[in-house]
């Protein structure tokens, strides 16, 4: 007996022979230092946890509507268009709360994408990104940007892969994993290309609050900071797990013009529901109270932009033929590794297999986000980790 | 700009009407009974609310696996195996733990079924089934027990509309809507004729633990209470929201031959990734202590079969023009309107409307299950309550 076509092209994640690997490794003893992980090492803030506390203390565990509770919906709204430009508005109406942004980005796909459509995504992305595309059953059309330009697309470099089939875009910013980031005049070029071709922009702004290019605490461009004339089809995607360091509660969303945001809540009712009801409490906490929300945000994004300071100086001094790609948000080094491995066949993740095994560090190959050339160093860990980290690293390399 | 043709055959809820039209009579002050919720009435139980605090209290909040934590996992193995027949071993291995037991039948079908098959469905029918089998894209074959038999299903009946397409076949039992059971011999002749055929059965058993055929506690026949050797490809789809009062955590899970639960593991990782971290602990939590879960069920059910006689008594008694079938478990009555309406276009929704809006009782129109000469009433509140709105039905069609 088979399985259906639906999943014929989902991939074993590219990352399990290292993860199996350390795994194995720590289970024999081995000081192990995991720089594999996608998520804040930061306990989430104590009021948010207590908001959790508090829902289901008081019994709001029930259903909820499939979209989400409407106080969170406007809640998301609200706090989307403090940081808008002029022209935007938006209410509840515009949001879906989701199981994670990345049931927000499927539900996305999968509304508006489908057989015969083709979906740009550009090289390095996210390594969930062509397998959603693929289970709406439309194809992925990788394209790379300039690495002069550290891989930021231009609608010159989208144009050279549109074709009458292409239905849509996806864009990510602060990028997972190259920390690289779009500015505004970027996206407004990209959204005035997709809109004259009638291709939908999703725009992924989940590390959007991570961000170096500005004080602690300041925003990355994102969709909804253009002039509203600019975009055609569009969807953010978004949601608490990276800024608030709340991943394991599971809450995205998304936010789009409120036709799109439709269909996903009509998709999502027939396919999961809700998410969990503790959980939007939790969020909405987060949402309702920026100025509080604000403070632990920048006690975080300061703590990253120290550990990135430290992780590229330490590279670009003790590990120079190792050279990494400046990250101006999110908390990923992208290294660039085909200097040792030869430019022939990197084999990332034969390389970081070989570096866990030699050294005891875990980094993600970069295969898993289409470039073999490439590892991925999350520095979402202490900063005594990081600097013991690269001290094995050059001493491996001495 | 159009939506995707994954979604072409998406429907609007057929609730929807009548919920809407509670909604705004609820905000004008009239006094509203909603019997349409599909949810217990009661509060999760203390302690199992308890393990969800202290989860979040310990910063159990980060990135569990995707298929769910390894302890529950297991403990939704061993908690099945405990009623299973003997001859079956089942390890976390089987298990994937999901948004609900709606995202365990949605990873099922999308794995399992795709363009060109054909999915057996029984009428009446849980409203998700049809719209989850259309995602899919595949076609749902909808098929009618013998009334004389509350509408359950034999090998005949299937038979009659099985094709060279059939692939799969998907089974509830206790039933929402119709509150029916299938027995553990009807189960094992439909298991043997779907081994025969090479189709896939999907057992929808979130109902299993609510059941009036044994003593308070005694579990609804369920497919791991056949004989392995009956039973050709099988997904057991059931969750902890109905037995233990936690619909609003969304936790729900598939137990299928690991092979299945790999490729739905693999979709889930890609789709939503794990579901609520804190609320895994409080499923764990139920799970792992039966001897105390099986107590606060005794109790739940008891107050079920109460108000399951006082409302059978009630229509009986008092609305001999509305026949209501006798359900064997969940908290269903389900009623037959067309005494009432006329045979030829019942209009269920027509129907629970104008019961609305001159009694203020809130049903669910049958043709949200496929039978609009049906409606369905959720006894899963007071009895008082209950007792109410039969008095206004019946002062209605005095």
């Amino acid at each position: 007996m088979s399985f259906s076509p639906n999943i014929a092209r989902l991939q074993p994640s590219a990352t399990i022979a290292v993860s199996t690997l350390a795994r194995t490794l720590k289970a024999e003893g081995r000081d192990i230092i995991d720089l594999s992980a996608g998520e804040p090492d930061f306990p989430t803030p104590d009021w948010i946890a207590q908001a959790g506390i508090d829902a289901i203390r008081e019994g709001r565990t029930r259903y909820t509507p499939a979209p989400g509770i409407p106080e969170l919906r406007a809640a998301v709204a609200s706090s989307s268009l403090r940081q808008a430009a002029p022209g935007w508005s938006l209410d509840g109406g515009s949001v879906v709360v989701s199981n994670g942004a990345k049931q927000a980005l499927f539900n996305a796909c999968f509304s508006l994408f489908g057989v015969s459509d083709e979906i740009i995504v550009g090289t390095p992305y996210w390594t969930s990104y062509p397998e959603i595309v693929w289970l709406t059953g439309a194809d992925t059309v990788f394209v790379a940007g300039d690495e002069a330009r550290d891989f930021r697309l231009t609608p010159d470099d989208l144009e050279r892969v549109r074709t009458p089939r292409t239905r849509g875009l996806i864009l990510c910013s602060p990028s997972n994993p190259s920390g690289v980031v779009y500015s505004l005049e970027e996206l407004s070029a990209i959204a005035s290309w997709a809109k004259s071709h009638n291709i939908t922009v999703i725009s992924d702004e989940i590390y959007r609050r991570i961000y170096f290019g500005g004080a602690d605490g300041d925003q990355a461009p994102g969709l909804l900071q253009l002039d509203p004339g600019v975009l055609g089809r569009w969807v953010v995607i978004d949601g608490v797990s990276k800024a608030y360091a709340m991943t394991g509660w599971r809450i995205g969303y998304s936010i789009s013009p409120a036709d799109v945001a439709g269909q996903i809540s009509a998709l999502q009712s027939q396919t999961t529901s809700n998410p969990s009801a503790p959980a939007q409490y939790a969020a909405l906490a987060a949402l309702s109270d920026p100025a509080r929300t604000d403070v632990a945000v920048r006690t975080m994004v300061s703590a990253f932009r120290r550990r990135r300071n430290l992780v590229v100086e330490g590279f670009r001094s003790m590990l120079p033929h190792l050279p990494v790609l400046d990250p101006m948000g999110a908390f990923y080094l992208f290294i660039r590794i085909d200097g040792e491995t030869g430019p022939e066949t990197p084999n990332s993740a034969a390389w970081c297999s070989r570096v866990l095994e030699e050294t005891g560090v875990a980094l993600v190959p970069g295969v898993a986000f289409g470039d073999d050339r490439f590892a991925r160093l999350s520095y979402a860990t202490s900063d005594d980790l990081l600097e013991e980290a690269i001290r094995r690293l050059a001493a491996r390399s001495a």
